[in-house]
């Protein structure tokens, strides 16, 4: 058993009882993107946090503990995604990547937006011709160091 | 000849003139975000559009004309990018990517975020712990079509 | 279990009770291109064609409910397919792509050929040549959003 | 000089005259489809079809030569495309290649559609929702020999 | 089950009774080389090919209907094959590939030569200084379509 | 200057002159096999037969004598070739190369067909159904050594 | 001109004058590590920093800006480096990076170790079985932000 | 049963008992670096090392003795890692390589730092900007053998 | 089952009975490289080899008969090794590949080093300063057949 | 220029003068495998044979300083080489790869045989069923250091 097992547990759970992410994540007390990605094996959980999934799906405690170790990040079988969905934004990084290179180096200077020291809000934005997914991306602005 | 020159020059242009991408994207009357993106090659210029930037970056009429074509899109060299801070973009998809498609495909059912219909906007954050990088990123849903 | 495994077991039980694409797509009432699709485990079924579908391949009520969770899309093993008749698809992307990208945007200026709102039609054209396989493709052009 | 320059020529030449592909294809003779590919340097040009694109372009006697030379064929650099727009056919081949296998098979048995006995057709689909892209691929069935 | 599943199944057989190719290609009624690809799960069975089958290698009914199935090719894990058998072919296309375009060009013009209207004979030929192996490829030349 | 650059000087000569392949091999005293094979740059010439091709494509002596130095082989840009004519010899490898590993398996043995010992014939075949490409690959049988 | 030509004219002056990284980190001020970093193309020059770059390797002003520019970091030509000496490090990274990110783990919890907040210092240990290379690393830990 | 085999149940053992690297370095009697390492499958344990681990986490006789064969070493899935904290290693060998490889050379002169005859120690260090990692590398210089 | 499975077996019973492959070389009959290369599924075992073999590691009839067969050769995961050992070789064939074909070729002219009639000593070779590894490499000649 | 223009100079040279590897190898004053490896930019020169190869090639003073500096290593175009005298080398390494590493480990324990540490001695083998090229490798072995 490992840390694989236990997402593949709590994917099957939640389609067998019909759970939604955003309800999960009210359960356990964090935002519901946060608590998608740590569902989906991204992130580590709290004592706390483990308890409330362990209830939520059913979880014996040795999968309870599992959530609790940090994991092997990565959730993409391919470096390219083969998934529409998921390429799109690859191709976000592929056509635009030079461009937000480009504006956070003016603004900020040499350095990186966190991908750590990070958060993520997606929602739905309505429009008349068509409604829009709109994420916010927030990142810790970190220099490099000169030494 | 090819585009790829032309950004060449543009690039060459602005370190030397020291101009700005802000500075820039006033001119030419459209978003910072858009305009650095047609600077880099990934997009198409209408006339007018391209007209001012040959005055801004002593374009020839030849090289002006290139700007009008649509371009072979595609800014990275490798498929998985080198650079720090785009890295740091294509880990987010990487790390985050099950996670935006299970949350999208609650909200909105089988589909697509467009990368077509879509805008960003970069800007900075003020924090008293650091300021952080904030992006928005705005795509149409176009849902899968059923026939 | 997951959506794969749903696939398989569809997949066998067509071969065993020598059912055909065709008829199957009568029964669920979509095109046969869709429902061949959704069958590979490419699309997602609504409620009612789930239950189409249960019937058919005899699937547990689970399994009818993976069937209505969008899937992870993606149906080949690798990069470059290694089927002849997959292949040929690909070589026509390769050898025409630039082809195709001239094209469309000679007529329709920058943006794309939706891959989403999109219908195939794949049918037997008589020749008295040697009969002929033709396709129509079907996508909604999706201007790049300037802002 | 390689047959890849004449093609640079070509394009050079298209941009600064303002040529349009479908103009040069009635020029040349044949299909803006076919001729597109052959100005590309995917196809071979015959003596005659040669002599107007060297009017056409200002093709020197060996730059003409070239076109009626076989060439090394396949327009693409990379095995997975960066282009939006090629990459949507790409993503076709990816999610609907087994489909496609599955119902060229069901409909004609063991064998391929022919890349090579193939043409294509893309023209504008009008449509109150949006203008489609409308593409027809014809290509011989060729079945499997059995020996 | 799959068609693997099935090719294993041969494969196991045939080396617990210590069958030779040639003669289950006799029995079969078809070239060695043609009945070998088939075996090894490459083509496609008729029905009365696969009861020669069924019976030779003990297949369930089950079994023997995947034989008909058209299935999905390719005999290789790796782009590049390991074994030295296999590679020094990969060689001899990597070595003499652009000779084999030229030569078939130069006698064809531009086209293919079929790897689906494709026969195949591989025997030994005797020579004092050691025996070498003679290999006959023919394939129908399928030109290029012009419209 | 390399080998490459003489290579390219031969192709360029050869289209100017419109010479052909089977003439040039004719001059030389090989098979047009083995003589376009080193034309392209893939064979080295003996000191009489780079004579033969300085004196055919008007090199200097330091080109002819590029020619007598042993190069480095392969001709393909690409693992898997794009262009279609070399990609279906690939496909043949690719469909085939196990049955053709088990059918000199159970002739020979362990061992290998060898590519150094090795000889090639390219013949057009005359059939009413279409001509066909005809192509003998004799190499010489070399066993595993037990040591 | 683009950042890796003044790279390029970097090295060969150095090369030329027969100057010493040591050295040259003395006259920019900073450390031998982060100086030969930065003349590599991998960091960012301030405005004082550049004219003391000048005028060591007799720069123009425009190469002189361009060092000042935020530059596309990344300094090896494949995902595994063939050099030996790099090698060795990359093969660090292979055997021991689970080790490092169980250890890291351990004691801070899920999170990063930066490699932007980040110095190194390379140095001669002295050892009578043999000189070894002594390398320490600094890197802030940054924790995985919960939100 | 491999190695692979015993590293899953250290692992799983590990996380029931709620045990710590640290602890298990001490019973073993080696460094927390080398004992994590060896548990992980990249290092090879002495008999009594092997009998330690035996005991602590409940291994067969069978178990233990894999534990004492050398192992096939490489902790990655993929050439470039997927989980963030190792890819900043990954990264540091990215965009260091070639400052590392200078500042070596110039130190010691043509050779590697052994990445076998190596040790590393791994540690916090304090800082009120926020806690570090260190890391101490120490690899002896092997040069170049001229002969 | 396949070879493979045998060769998991007879490593399994290796360690277990604590046998050592120059000791099974001896009951073989041959030399250990040899003997070790077949263990490990890359050589084919004579009837008699065989039989051996099957007593020594207790295998039933049929692993006995699979080792008779010709196997799919290939013992490394990835294209580039993982292992330190084995990287070293690959090192080699990288740093010297070009040393070793240049040196080759001017004591032999245009061919090959065979690595079919082919044999390797590894031994160890006493010295003060280190005992070193000392492997002998005999390969026969193959010159490049002209036609 | 860089030291591949350097390595470009001196096999343009080589070739024009007829010069041969063992010639130059006397007149540098070491083995011919270590100063072909080093003209063919994978080694570092001393001061003084850099002065004769200075004299031999007719470098400029330069140039002879790039022979002083340490190269970044690497002799091949792709990670699997298309030489097929290269590839018999892959070869070996991909087939006696764990063949190699199980006899080393079984005489030495764990460790490496030194790729730099290390030597080569190549020569021809005289052998009436045709010459063997004979190969001795000889590298220190390293083990790993337990700590």
């Amino acid at each position: 058993m490992d840390r694989n097992a236990v997402t593949k547990k709590i994917l099957f759970t939640k389609v067998s009882k019909g759970m939604k992410w955003s309800g999960i994540a009210q359960r356990i007390g964090q935002s519901k993107e946060w608590v998608t990605a740590a569902c989906l094996g991204q992130m580590t959980f709290s004592k706390s946090q483990a308890e409330v999934a362990q209830e939520l799906f059913a979880l014996t405690d040795e999968e309870a503990a599992w959530l609790q170790i940090v994991p092997y990040k990565g959730s993409l079988d391919t470096a390219v995604p083969t998934d529409p969905l998921i390429y799109r934004w690859y191709e976000i990084v592929n056509v635009y990547g030079m461009t937000i290179k480009e504006l956070i180096h003016e603004e900020f200077g040499d350095g990186i937006m966190s991908a750590i020291d990070f958060s993520m809000d997606i929602r739905r934005e309505s429009d008349p011709k068509g409604d829009r997914v709109n994420v916010v991306l927030s990142g810790k602005f970190l220099p490099y160091k000169v030494y």
